[in-house]
């Protein structure tokens, strides 16, 4: 996830229509502009560099991803016939739903909480592993579906951008965990010109 | 100021007597186990490496501290006679009271506002620098004097250092700022293995 210094993964414009959220766009730019990004999302150039290669990283990771209802409705129209996940996604929704083949080998399957998307994913991925792979679940946010993986503690690792600019409202991403202290342990810090990169494991 | 990983200075029990707070002693372990931060404690021994530089260099550099009245409430006792600030410190506080001279160079000034806090410090620091020196303002805290200051554009640089914990509750360094993008420049990241050190100026 990528967050502002002050914890906003977006602004107040994300929150309602036209969802045109300047803060949003602010802090993902670092990735928007690199090359494993754009690769992804059908758009040619970029960066190719340190930050670079921590996005080729996630996706070369990532086996199967989870993400919340809200997050799919505002990226089905903008990802188009071939979305950049090219693995199966599992969407936390209340409304029942078919799952949605697309292009690419992107399958978004609709389940009904964060514990069934995860178990699901999980299933996934180890039907994807085989000897010379070691692919994970990739829980993609919104931030509520990333603190409810962490309060039912199904996350092993936290990867966080930090971009260097103050947002002031917004949507955190830490927002109501319980009162719980949680230790964790460093796996990296990168520093680069336009985010700073913490990555944290929790067991 | 030292937070969370999750954006807290302290958890919840450091809101309410006996103000006994383990999140609050959990994120400030990494400067209470260090020399510098403990010679100006009245103690002895402590750990001298990057952090102790990191904890010298800033007592070094304040000419004089602004800081809330809770935080000044809670400190005037465990302070002691000798409290660790050595120069002018202005409490921000709505009840008038006169100064109070400590032993080591200490006044506390009482205040009515950030803004006559931060402008006071300033002439102390001017009046205490010489041609040798630089000495700055240091805003010692709590989130909400920071976050006061920084919406009134008070605030040249922040540095943070953020512990590898969640804390799930508490009090966020950032809360209640103004819908408003504010752009930082890095100025530092200093990785260690307690905690993560991060320096950005705002203007």
């Amino acid at each position: 996830m990528t967050l502002s210094l002050d914890g906003f993964v977006c602004g107040l414009r994300a929150q309602q229509p036209p969802y045109l959220d300047d803060g949003f766009f602010r802090i993902t730019s670092w990735a928007v502009k690199r090359a494993a990004w754009r690769e992804r999302a059908g758009m040619e150039g970029g960066l190719v560099d340190a930050d670079d290669a921590l996005i080729a990283d996630k996706f070369a990771r990532a086996g199967a991803y989870v993400m919340g209802r809200r997050m799919f409705d505002s990226g089905e129209e903008p990802w188009g016939d071939e979305p950049p996940f090219h693995a199966p996604v599992f969407v936390v929704t209340n409304r029942p739903r078919s799952p949605l083949h697309r292009e690419g080998g992107t399958t978004f399957y609709f389940v009904d909480s964060v514990a069934v998307a995860v178990e699901a994913a999980r299933k996934a991925c180890a039907e994807r592993n085989d000897h010379s792979t070691s692919l994970g679940v990739h829980i993609s946010g919104g931030a509520s579906i990333v603190s409810q993986a962490i309060a039912a503690d199904m996350v092993d690792e936290l990867h966080l951008h930090i971009a260097p600019v103050l947002l002031g409202q917004g949507t955190r991403l830490f927002d109501n965990l319980p009162d719980k202290m949680i230790e964790l342990r460093r796996l990296h810090v990168i520093d680069s010109p336009e985010v700073t990169h913490l990555a944290f494991r929790l067991h």
